[in-house]
């Protein structure tokens, strides 16, 4: 997912450069001594990570003390029960040298409009690559300021070793929530009485859970780190790629923590795939290779995806075998107009390294399963499932993935993409099993938009897609060998009300007597997205009429100011907002956007162009070997130590590192 | 839950009595014979249920084909392999007499706008009190018009018939979603570094699950019929209490299924209780003994509450054990204000039937285990858990339950009521086990209203109430005997997407200013609820300030006009909107409502002055025996052949009959 393009990269990278959070100075940091990992973080025993510590001296604003940056901290672990040691003994490394910065925050939104940053002045250091074997609860105290401390509690969690699957399945809805797959359910599968006539493949899983979102230091995250989540264990900031966030101005130096696709990668030489709907730089994908408290470091998200971490001593890392999505422009050469890390061109670093490269969906059917694989199949987000199946003139736009402005019309599906992968990583891996994680990024992408329609038809490809992989594991004779997770990362506070004649509501001329056309409770009726229409795909459930004069009364708690007329956008994904100036500092309904519709005011700030995150607890659906850890409600961290305990990735000591 | 008030009971009556559903003639009879249970209905073996047949004659509109109605329909019934049988001797019954009645309908929104209703002839029979018992594939088949067939596919469920529960606990949740969940734990609960410091009981409940709430006709259910699909196993139409809605005028002549109380009770003999913080007669209390398509039938309800249904043959029925809610004006004497089934002092005729009864919590406090105990504890709805314990004074109103219209100021919570109807049900029923209904009522009323903090304050409190009981049946050395069950009945569609601080947003005098004070993402921050403030209350989890600075910044889907501050309501629950003239045919923002808040316009049509119902799945948290039958994702109907399978209840023969 992305956030909002209103507040565009500039801002963005201000906003991580300066660490200022309106209402917080660092939010994992209450007290004016830091300690990374923070209070509370959790550990998978011989995990890798980076040891982050700050201390604060505010200069003015409500915590300012008038005290210089302590130069003379001092930091020590405690396992309970043990003596407490100076960590650079405990971990047998060289104490850090010390580093200073300073950066500036607004207290509040008053502070903000007055101009009037809060000043913080830093002293800092960084113990890199240590991990912690034996597990149990530990303090991780830094004293500073004369005696002031500040205690981490830290819990190395007593899993159990054995290995129980041989390969994992990650699908991640983004964005998605339960409210959406019952809006998809009604849209895709037909009704009798009440009763469905057909299942959704996540209905039939047999173990269900909610996952809580929470990030470390704000109840509502991204994509960023909430992906961090699903894969260290560590819960982080927003933006932040397998990182706690420090205040520091270099995005690159954040303390790190290592990913599931790491740990997989180096304890058991297994194969790694990583699949998305998105650019391929884009979080989800990112945070199983890449460490940066910046998300829009493209660029080197795509280094981090064949190379690793190579700015700092860090796990080895020698590319995933699979490698599918879109964002085309951070690979093919800036002399075609590439954004490339480096200014490489990507295609030849990638094919060097050994890697078949694969631009269309063709191409991706003939591609050798002994083979590492990169597929690439346009410029920017792939196309979406409807402008694919049934709105395909809108494929033709300049977004071809060699860079030649033409368009991308053979673009595969999630479905094809992950098939592929999963023939790939089954016949490299061998006894040694695989990690694949699969995207259906544009749920998250086109409710941002409010483009329902099209988030619900990426939600029943995403069903489709785990179906077909089902199967094929199946037929590979390894389904009994694989967990199958299927989850989400964040919601959108969406859901379905009721049904809108749209005929109705096109005929009225004023917008109270549109609201008219809305029908709730007995007069919702029954969906008419598979009752009526003549739309058939094989062996699939999508609606067959993707524009019945009743349609879904749906859309978003939150949104920009918007035209609504509840109906399907046939020339492409919605644009709910334009700017009223080239400041682009106010947004207001878009006049080519819900024709007919009616104009409504949004809640949103009106720097805001399209809807946000929210709260809501994800569902997860689990089956295989290990599922029965994922019942009930967790934390989403506790994913990656499901994950991690079945793959048996804990290790209780040293031996091998 | 309440449907809008701005429908108000006479157009209630006149849409169940004409039975005028907006786009749909009768939505469970899509062709012109009509079978009640309706094609793809599930049985539990044994259960009483009637069936009604119905021919339709269209006399004008798009149907119209000239014909009378049918006087020599036949039905017949066939088990799946055996022969075709007449209804009559099938089950060994007197041919039903004919009936005939007609009703109108609107086609669609201009028909209703032009006035042009279509007008049916109906003639029709109905079969009283027969039974199932042999698991497995019936077809129904309705033969009308000289050889026109409206087939059924019944299924007799084939479930084990022992007994695995003693006793079953029911909460429902009305409304109940799990994004409310989500942001109720977030308010009552504290977080350290995204860690939960405590849990919500709900989430420790081993086994979670999702229902589908989908109608039997429309995909937005209300509380009756879902109450009905949970108690029953069948779906029904909105409004509907224990019957499937025909087409007739009458609103108890409709076709009934047997509930989980009444077969219980019947079977087993074991105590029922029935406790709500609505009125008591609201629909998801009365669904347990009532049978009426419309739930606005107050009165009756109360009748079927200690008599059962007594107008038709139907099962044996002697009280519940337990009924503890409001809703006074259906017991106190018309003398005093009541309005009472049959003018009866309902209290008096409790009281005759061995009811000790109970105005308040004190009195309730005292109640004897050993007898039979009504408690009505105040006129309307109870009062919510926000003004019995922070917001006090809003409960000097004239309600109290014996009509005298003084205030009703000790009133008992959900938790109070439950935990005595436990002591009661468990001392009662001896070895025969009890079944409870708790309902948390109000998420669902404040919702309707657009009043988060008081629906949260219910959810919390329904949460506290699940966590005593618990402790409770522990006590009681009985949790391992107690399947205790939590759910909802339906959804709004509520999310949360970050903060608003309430001081910036007061301090702005233009509405596109004051949406500034939003904060989104990383900015929503951390919860303010459990940080600050200084309430307290003993051993729960309930938020120590409910007005912090920055508060959640939360809403609905769909609304009428309203104007938001995001500030909890002081003085009572909120009115968000009212309406601009007398007719109340239109309705516009409350100017007295959300004080310096944002005003907007609603998307719900101009008539309605609150919020409605949404078509999410919603959680099902399920623990003790059987509690495997509860995982994963099922219709709505499952959750009562679950009870009912626990519960030993299926009846495979005739015997005891």
């Amino acid at each position: 997912m992305k956030l909002s393009s209103s507040i565009g990269l500039a801002t963005a990278l201000l906003l991580s450069a300066a660490s200022a959070q309106t209402y917080q100075r660092l939010g994992t940091c209450p007290t004016l001594g830091c300690v990374f990992p923070p209070d509370q973080a959790d550990f998978l025993a011989g995990q890798f990570f980076d040891i982050r510590l700050e201390v604060h001296a505010p200069v003015n604003g409500s915590e300012a003390n008038g005290l210089l940056p302590d130069e003379n901290f001092t930091f020590s672990i405690a396992k309970k029960g043990k003596k407490e040691t100076l960590a650079a003994k405990y971990f047998n490394v060289a104490e850090p040298k010390l580093e200073r910065w300073n950066f500036t925050w607004y207290e509040d939104l008053f502070a903000r409009d007055a101009k009037t940053p809060s000043l913080v002045n830093v002293t800092a250091k960084a113990y890199r690559r240590v991990a912690l074997f034996e597990a149990g609860e530990y303090t991780a105290t830094l004293t500073y300021n004369n005696g002031s401390k500040t205690v981490a509690n830290w819990l190395v969690r007593d899993l159990e070793t054995v290995r129980k699957t041989k390969n994992v399945v990650l699908f991640i809805g983004d964005g998605m929530t339960t409210n959406m797959i019952t809006a998809a359910r009604l849209i895709g599968h037909k009704t009798i009485n009440g009763k469905y006539q057909s299942k959704m493949q996540m209905d039939k899983f047999p173990v269900l859970g909610h996952q809580m979102t929470h990030s470390i230091d704000s109840f509502i995250t991204d994509s960023a780190n909430s992906a961090t989540a699903l894969y260290t264990g560590h819960k982080s900031t927003v933006n932040c790629l397998g990182v706690y966030a420090d205040s520091s101005k270099d995005p690159f130096d954040d303390p790190k923590v290592e990913t599931i696709a790491e740990m997989f990668h180096r304890l058991t030489g297994g194969a790694v795939g990583i699949v998305s709907t998105a650019f391929i730089a884009d979080a989800t994908p990112a945070a199983l290779t890449a460490h940066t408290r910046d998300r829009s470091q493209y660029g080197a998200v795509i280094d981090s995806f064949l190379y690793g971490i190579t700015n700092y001593t860090w796990t080895n890392w020698t590319g995933p075998d699979v490698l599918f999505g879109g964002g085309a422009e951070q690979f093919y050469s800036p002399a075609l107009g590439g954004k490339t890390y480096q200014n490489k061109d990507w295609y030849e670093e990638f094919q060097k390294n050994g890697y078949e490269v694969h631009w269309n969906k063709t191409s991706l059917a003939t591609a050798k399963s002994t083979d590492k694989a990169l597929g690439i199949f346009t410029v920017s987000n792939m196309a979406k499932w409807l402008d694919r199946n049934v709105y395909t003139t809108n494929l033709n736009q300049s977004l071809s993935p060699s860079g030649d402005k033409t368009a991308a019309l053979d673009q595969p599906g999630l479905k094809e993409m992950t098939l592929k992968a999963v023939d790939i990583l089954h016949k490299r891996s061998g006894n040694k099993g695989f990690f694949l994680m699969s995207e259906a990024a544009s749920i998250d992408k086109m409710m941002h938009v409010l483009d329902y329609d099209r988030a619900l038809g990426e939600l029943l490809e995403l069903d489709d897609t785990i179906k077909a992989t089902i199967a094929k594991l199946k037929d590979l004779d390894v389904l009994k060998d694989t967990l199958v997770l299927v989850t989400a990362d964040h919601g959108h506070g969406f859901d379905v009300m009721g049904s809108v004649d749209t005929t109705y509501l096109a005929a009225q001329n004023v917008d109270r007597k549109k609201r008219d056309a809305v029908g709730t409770y007995q007069n919702s009726g029954l969906s008419q997205y598979q009752n009526t229409g003549n739309l058939t795909y094989t062996d699939s459930n999508f609606p067959s009429n993707w524009s019945p004069r009743y349609t879904l009364f749906q859309g978003l708690m939150a949104d920009p100011d918007r035209r609504e007329n509840w109906s399907v956008r046939k020339d492409g994904p919605r644009l709910p907002a334009t700017p009223v100036d080239d400041t682009k500092k106010e947004y207001v309904a878009n006049p080519n956007d819900g024709a007919g519709g009616i104009k409504l005011d949004g809640t949103l700030p009106v720097g805001d162009d399209q809807g946000v995150h929210s709260l809501t607890d994800v569902p997860v659906f689990a089956m295989g070997p290990c599922q029965e850890l994922f019942g009930g409600v967790y934390s989403s961290i506790d994913i990656f130590f499901g994950m991690a305990e079945c793959l048996g990735l804990a290790r209780g000591n040293k031996s091998g590192y």
